[in-house]
């Protein structure tokens, strides 16, 4: 296509929402008139689920649930009085406790203010907030966070070393659905134990955000904690930023929780409308199924030319694999669905794999996130006329073309400045894209079956290991592993046990290997 | 394959290091005997063309460079007494001065001891040196290192500004081969005029590690900068991290480099055996084979179930796209080879896309990097008989079986512990798992041709706009962006002319938009 061609389908396509400032530019996905009209039947279809999901239809059969993210940025639009008074109500409890918090109204029991927050959660209750304090909170936030967002307990040791000076002023959150997820509730077991190293009460450091009823809103009530906050049945984890999940911690930060929820709420009403060329999340939609051939064949690689959205992608990579990457379709077909996700920022990652985007293989489609603000007040120049703003503006486009030369394809997403609004609309925008694309491909994006599995098999590893340790103790003789096995009545798991014991040894568990250490058969287990 | 048939195979494939304590499994990439067969004559010449390089030979013919970073590791085997000389003696320079440093010998000249490092590099000058600090500085290192990665104004604020209270106790790195990559020149020019904001002269804190006679070395020498240390034109920036690039970071850190470089040292030995079942780089090149069919069909999915090995996945993500990710192969074919590389950390990630990995495109396959210390130290029991750090042990263990039910392939690397041998062990057996995986695709993995465009694009855009504030300046009337186009010259490049004039506007640099921001040719833009 000449650059006159070029320019022409550059404006034919190019989305501007005015309120936000925010750019959508898709004319670098080559996708003519005819693919978009073939699209516009199921376009229909995914604007109407859309519309019945708003209204509280169940989108998620499932699990039997409302899909409701949409009304925390818009109340009004749940479907009871009920429920629009909750989110009212418990958006003015997250902005009531942080004010309370900063003015130092509520403080720990030695000290006027609480200064760090340790934030305990995983997935959806982690890649938010981590997201959200790395593009917004200033340079000295009025609290610190730390995450512990795993079951490392070298990584907790850390954090714990980290803050062992100002631990009787730290916040901590602990977030989590259902109360019952292992990694949240190990990491507050921990985390409590070290204050109850120091001689502090936990409970009167400790806030929980979770759903009214659960097992940790029992621990919460019963231990009488700080506080407790609601998360909703009706939220998914992976769509929760905009929840207490997300908006407690940020309010706690200094972050502007009601300009978010505004710039969400923008975003929400621009991809409402029904209309692929006038709604940027259907016009993202139309590209993922250009790319991937409605099959997730190309991974979208995200590249926000910005260090402060660095999370971004590993904020998407939840929300699109998680969302799409499905088995089955709403019929039962089996049709392995789902987009990869990846990407760090720019200009950085030129230096890391873009060789391979621009010449190897081809085998995905670029988002570049471009942010017209380059600093906070004004640059010097680096040579004449020339900022180190414009390079890193220079490298973005470069880069582009580079690709589009190459035939790979981009999508860029253009923000005024990254600021609590378009931070808040990215979230929206996002969060609508993927719900359209699960209709046009036509999949529950509110589940996650897959994840199961691998819970069911990890539980299953540490009944057994108990079990291996029984034998063990009881025979009181060195073991092979087989024999182990046999006597475990578990056979069929000799490679999990071999795993097992292998583990137990390194950490002086009481359980000794001998023999050939690169020959499993060869070892001989006992208990010291 | 039953579980016992699945047991012997574990068992025949399992590589064992004995020195280093570590295991490689690749039991669960189904590839059979007769695969293994077919790839043993490019095996024999992969391991030919790596023994012709390690004694020297011109492996990139493009650059006419000798590839030498295995050199780093056994200076005995550079191929001249002139260069053993030289890579003993860089090593010692480092290790003396990272000595002086932290006795105080070397300090700056308002204050008894140095505190903080600023890292300026990109690309293979950060990504070593940041998953390293992240792997092996302690919690509390006898530096704190900040590292400027790009060419973000804002992101260089937030350092700064961070760091405004010790800069006067802040070295600065900068770290770059050629000396005139623009994201470290930019970076270095604006942390220089920090300095100088604060009557502090530069040239007392910082420190080059370039290319003897580079532009950046010249610099360092003219103004009689605190040091300089040598990058070698034999090793390439993504195999840099056991050259001085790594290597004083890390010792400023307080990190054991010695070990990392005999832990490299001993892998390099492992791998240079040309018996593919004796090899774990040649294991982990023959996975990658067989899972992409040699043609990078499938994502290479990283997985380390250890916070502090976070990073590592980012390391390869470079490591392996800038090797790999080529347009041609060794006789000019097109080929667009590469293997994609994404990942953060077990059991994190299962909470954000396990649910794709399992139900998904099966367009991946996963490396699981097991560590077999939970922590420094013994753990108390979260319930009878199971701590924490089985908890993960479990995670990865069922995630790995999950995977495998569903025809997902695995390989498994474990350690006994992330310290500086195993970390400098890891990077050793990648260095070598690529080079011997180009040599099965018969590519130049020492090469990135396809940076350059990238870059001389972005070139051509900052050109372009110096012509395009020429043009407003000298018509000093409002005009269109053809208009300008047409007065510049360059009518075909007018939608580069329209993003640049919006970012020249949306930073204040003295260019106006009048007009429907959202229909580009409405546009009249004027200087003000």
């Amino acid at each position: 296509m000449d650059a006159t061609a070029l320019w022409q389908r550059y404006q034919k396509w190019l989305y501007f929402h005015e309120e936000l400032g925010l750019y959508l530019d898709v004319s670098r996905m080559r996708f003519d008139d005819a693919f978009v009209e073939k699209l516009q039947p199921k376009f229909e279809k995914a604007f109407a689920d859309m519309a019945e999901l708003e209204k509280g239809a169940i989108a998620n059969p499932d699990e039997d649930r409302m899909v409701g993210h949409y009304w925390l940025r818009n109340p009004d639009l749940a479907p009871t009085p009920e429920l629009t008074q909750e989110i009212v109500d418990s958006i003015e409890q997250i902005e009531v406790f942080a004010e309370k918090v900063h003015t130092g109204g509520i403080h720990p029991p030695k000290a006027p203010r609480f200064t760090d927050i340790i934030s305990i959660g995983i997935g959806g209750s982690a890649l938010g907030p981590q997201f959200v304090a790395e593009a917004l909170a200033s340079d000295f936030p009025s609290l610190g966070i730390h995450f512990i967002d795993n079951s490392d307990p070298a990584g907790i040791d850390r954090i714990l070393n980290h803050l062992r000076n100002r631990l009787a002023s730290t916040l901590v959150l602990v977030i989590s659905k259902s109360g019952g997820t292992p990694e949240p509730r190990n990491g507050m077991i921990e985390v409590k134990k070290a204050y109850a190293g120091q001689n502090l009460d936990f409970a009167n450091y400790a806030i929980a955000i979770t759903m009214p009823g659960s097992k940790l809103d029992e621990q919460a009530k019963s231990e009488s904690w700080l506080a407790r906050f609601p998360m909703f049945d009706w939220v998914g984890g992976r769509t929760s930023e905009l929840s207490a999940v997300g908006l407690l911690p940020a309010a706690l930060q200094g972050v502007d929780i009601l300009a978010m929820l505004e710039g969400a709420k923008q975003m929400d009403d621009a991809t409402r409308i029904p209309d692929i060329k006038q709604n940027p999340a259907a016009l993202l939609a139309l590209s993922w199924y250009y790319a991937g051939n409605g099959r997730g064949e190309k991974d979208m690689v995200v590249l926000p030319y910005k260090d402060s959205l660095l999370l971004f992608s590993r904020y998407l990579q939840q929300l699109v694999m998680e969302s799409l990457g499905k088995e089955k379709d709403l019929e039962g077909n089996v049709v392995h669905q789902g987009i990869a996700v990846y990407g760090n920022k720019g200009s950085t990652d030129q230096h890391a794999y873009v060789q391979q985007l621009r010449e190897g293989v081809p085998n995905f489609f670029a988002t570049f996130i471009e942010v017209l603000e380059d600093r906070n007040g004004p640059s010097s120049e680096l040579e004449p006329g020339v900022t180190m703003g414009d390079y890193l503006s220079g490298f973005l486009q470069g880069t582009r073309q580079a690709l589009y030369e190459n035939q790979r394809d981009s999508i860029t997403v253009t923000i005024p400045q990254v600021n609590s609004r378009t931070v808040g609309a990215l979230i929206a925008l996002y969060d609508r894209a993927v719900g359209l694309y699960a209709s046009l491909v036509n999949i529950n994006a509110y589940h996650q079956p897959g994840v199961e599995a691998g819970k069911k098999a990890a539980a299953a590893i540490l009944e057994l290991q108990k079990q291996v340790v029984k034998v063990l103790q009881t025979e009181k003789t060195a073991l092979s592993i087989e024999e182990i096995a046999q006597k475990a009545g578990a056979t069929d798991k000799i490679e999990a046990i071999y795993k097992i014991v292998r583990h137990l040894q390194a950490n002086q568990r009481g359980v000794v290997l001998q023999g050939d250490l690169g020959q499993p058969s060869s070892l001989k287990i006992s208990v010291s």
